[in-house]
């Protein structure tokens, strides 16, 4: 496809972290924008590759208009790190992406969407086995939840309206034999509308775990002190336009999260006990890792509010990971309190009838088997004693 | 919702399993209908109950359609019972479904949209535990597959154009700052479109899981007399109009799948050990259960050919257990061969450069769990011993 390169000098400068996420978030802003590029030192400007034919005018427009809604009142706030071993030697780490996709240990089905077998699934499930120890810490109740969730349930919880860019909808098809009929004919037809054979969606894909559980008990009414914990593994799934990947940028992935909910100290002290048991894991296996608060993705919006909230808040701790083949660093999980926003949303009230607090702590095992592969390296024989015994007794066979 | 019921005389009377079928596909038909009942006995009428405001010649003139093209040459064959345990007693059976859900077992969220915690995630835990002591019988190489499945592998397979009626989009906004606004302005609106700010999709959701399997390995040439054998589980999505509930007509559930890949006789011996197995285990289990042929569900233009290929070359035998709550079997399960379509579709050849044949043990395991506990009732004190055993050791707390 032949594209063209547009430079566009922003209105004003703005802080590092505001100008990262304006880059990030560009190319959910216009369909012709098909490549991005910026100035991470000065952050004067960026420069976007419009298709041909593009309208770029328009584009820039709405390249205006994002911007202006996503710098309007941002603060750029220092982050806080709370435990820092990104320095650790790491003597295997490289690279290891194009390799694993060679061995057959990851199946690149399309960007965003990967299988996995022998070694690297054989992680995923020795990581799982760690996070449920970790939840028997914490006698978390093991629940499973659907891959769907309803759009009332995430109207609920304000999740759409504040982070709508990377949502899945969930459409079936129409009963109606024309509609059924349409679809047969159209779906062998290079490039024919498959949408118009939908019916309208009242469900999407799950882009995150913890809703289900408030969802599950709405309307909770909790004991004097009691603090509810649950842990589930689920599907989730985030359309990152323009970024998706086959090692670290999913559409379609899994995350394993604790949950849990009841009066505000036991929340934050559940955090603070969850991120000191991963910290001397993640020490026995020596990762490379530091864990520091953070932001969310956004959209213009509602950037300002959230990012603010979160950092000043800091209701969100995220573990980072050093990726030998890249400047930025891999999060691969997260330590998160909500205050009583769930509770309110959901009805979860102490004894008192006042909301409780929530909180959850969040894997992405996908992300933990890369983030381990490129630091420790392919050679299982060489990997921390647990893990190399785990994953011999699983199995490595790959087709 | 007024409505109002309209029976329609079938144009000829046509043997039971084409009567049952075309019953189970009505509301496929049109949009209008939301109710179905008919004449099993006879055979002979169909009465459905038609929205308010239907019209009701133009849906008439749709189920002659959908009749005509689905009677065609349709042939009734007898089916072939291989294992027939179907009387066993079952001291302990009753409906448990109801119970299920105040017990907090099973979490309803959406009609075909369940959660499972305490004894039933247990019990649900257990089955994958057994599926996976058959796979290594095998030696099953395991894999992870994703959720999504693209378009263009499915119709690989001709699954899209054979089953379209069940599919369900998965479809991404448009990265447009337009649309995303507009999606976040209109999901908080009751009834307003959400289709319009969606993307045409490339993926569905996974109707099953065997295909991503064939993808994975497409193009490859086996060793003489060599076998592949993989396992994975995973979510499967058919939405079965109008027949959705919250215990075995589900949207959203999980289906794990031993699939044999090789010489036929190879194949078609590892179908029969399959059998055999899972028969033998479902004896200990004490569960009242029988396996026979089994046709699929269709869609009118491919029924004739399907079914008639189904019966007369026994690609499918359905594992059936009784359910205290209704007239028909519950399928829990399949034993499937392909012969040598799938092989044909991914090029998958053997040493002599001619197409291998495929086939696959699938195996509901929400379908698992409701048909135990409604054969073995919700006292797991009562379970059989091995069951009883798992269930303890894995913990029964619900929230």
């Amino acid at each position: 496809m032949a594209t063209r390169a547009v430079r566009w000098t922003l209105p004003r400068k703005v802080g590092p972290t505001a100008f990262t996420a304006f880059l990030d978030k560009l190319p959910y802003v216009a369909e012709a924008i098909v490549g991005v590029r910026g100035d991470r030192e000065g952050r004067t400007w960026v420069e976007v590759d419009l298709a041909d034919g593009a309208d770029e005018p328009a584009v820039l427009g709405k390249m205006e208009r994002a911007f202006v809604k996503m710098a309007k009142g941002f603060f750029e706030l220092s982050t806080d790190t709370v435990v820092d071993h990104r320095d650790r030697p790491l003597p295997n780490a490289r690279p290891a992406h194009a390799e694993m996709i060679e061995r057959r240990w990851l199946l690149p089905y399309a960007p965003g969407c990967v299988g996995l077998q022998g070694p690297a699934l054989a992680l995923f499930h020795y990581f799982e086995s760690r996070f449920l120890d970790l939840a028997a810490r914490f006698e978390a109740a093991r629940m499973q939840y659907p891959t769907l969730i309803a759009v009332d349930t995430l109207n609920t919880a304000n999740y759409l309206t504040s982070f709508p860019h990377h949502i899945t909808l969930g459409a079936h098809l129409r009963g109606d034999i024309d509609a059924i009929e349409g679809f047969q004919r159209d779906v062998v037809a290079p490039g024919a509308a498959l949408l118009p054979a939908a019916a309208e969606p009242d469900h999407v894909l799950s882009p995150t775990v913890c809703i289900h559980c408030y969802k599950a008990i709405a309307g909770r009414q909790l004991g004097a002190g009691e603090m509810l914990r649950a842990t589930a593994i689920g599907s989730c799934f985030r359309h990152e336009r323009g970024r998706l990947d086959h090692k670290t940028r999913l559409w379609d992935f899994h995350m394993r999260e604790i949950i849990f909910i009841g009066p505000a100290d036991a929340v934050t002290a559940a955090r603070k006990r969850s991120i000191e048991l991963v910290a001397a894991w993640l020490d026995e296996l020596g990762m490379a890792y530091w864990i520091e608060t953070a932001t969310d993705p956004f959209f213009v919006d509602n950037f300002s509010a959230q990012s603010f909230f979160q950092l000043a808040n800091k209701t969100k701790y995220e573990l980072l990971v050093k990726m030998p083949d890249s400047d930025r660093p891999l999060a691969i999980g997260s330590f998160n309190v909500h205050h009583d926003f769930f509770a309110k949303a959901f009805g979860l009230t102490a004894a008192d009838g006042q909301p409780v607090h929530t909180g959850c702590t969040a894997f992405g095992v996908e992300r933990f088997v890369h983030g381990f592969v490129a630091q420790h390296g392919l050679d299982e024989r060489a990997w921390p004693e647990p893990v190399r015994q785990f994953v011999s007794a699983y199995g490595l066979a790959c087709l």
